[in-house]
């Protein structure tokens, strides 16, 4: 969301919110996001969008990082929606225990389901990216943008991605797009 | 998806596969989708698409359960991406465990966990449905097809929907709509 923002020269405000420390979980922020999760976006109108991916669905629309072609915005759509159902929960799941929770014992069997299903996840991208230089139509687009926010930072969740040379040329080449941001350091 | 190609009389030929024998994880279908997950959509010139929301949205796209204006259409959005990621990991995953695959002693820790956050899932769609009969510009759309699906049935997996209300009334209002199919019942 902060790279595609900065990508398509956009000022905002950031404010930042404390998971660990409940400031999620306050009644004012769920007032505004009744799930309390974080990204949410306060448009100048006061409007209010939860959901990492429909933020970046709808500051993308009309701009070169989502296609026009019908179906090529559904593969956006597919890979997306795999971002969140098969990557998040597990890459960037195990990468906040470990960096900022730490593992219980109970945990522990969670925790290697989690990293299992992490490095599937990786499997699929690499399929994909081993004929392809972006995940969709051959250009840069959200998908990319999605997927790259906790690719990059997997090590830090403990994922090797030495055997996955084709995601590694591809973070690479998302890296030097113009424009680029360092993003995911929390 | 069912119920939109209903909806819409789209014609389609139905292939069904059974997950808990491991149909989905075939030499034949990782090809088709190396994600190894169903649904997904073949279309006639051979195109395939994976991700129950990205078929929805692929299918839906032009016609009246897709709202027109960007700011709707990104709250359909983030509707489903709720889904996938808040909703169907638990209610329908719990729902799964109970019909089809039984819980070991040692899934009950997960298992009182998805319980807990289906819940604040169906708190969630409840608050919002006190005001709203839809959960997009207050019509009929693809957000309410994709919770609609896992939500009618959530019972069959133990949860309980007699405090949720305006859930129920939405209940009846999405199955009263013109078109309506049964799904949902594998």
């Amino acid at each position: 969301m902060r790279l595609l923002l900065a990508l398509l020269a956009i000022p905002y405000e950031r404010v930042e919110l404390d998971i660990v420390k409940g400031e999620t979980r306050t009644p004012g922020f769920l007032e505004k996001n009744p799930n309390g999760r974080i990204p949410l976006l306060e448009t100048e109108d006061g409007k209010l969008l939860a959901e990492s991916n429909a933020i970046l669905f709808y500051l993308a629309e009309g701009t070169s990082y989502m296609p026009n072609d019908p179906f090529a915005r559904a593969q956006v759509m597919q890979w997306m929606f795999f971002e969140q159902y098969s990557h998040e929960p597990n890459i960037a799941t195990v990468r906040h225990w470990i960096m900022h929770l730490g593992v219980s014992e109970e945990q522990r069997q969670v925790l290697a389901q989690k990293q299992k299903q992490g490095y599937a996840a990786l499997q699929v991208m690499e399929k994909q990216l081993q004929n392809h230089e972006f995940f969709v139509a051959e250009r840069y687009s959200i998908a990319d943008i999605a997927l790259y926010a906790y690719t990059h930072v997997a090590p830090q969740g403990g994922f090797e991605l030495e055997s996955f040379p084709a995601i590694r040329a591809w973070l690479d080449r998302v890296s030097q797009q113009p424009g680029h941001i360092p993003i995911t350091q929390g």
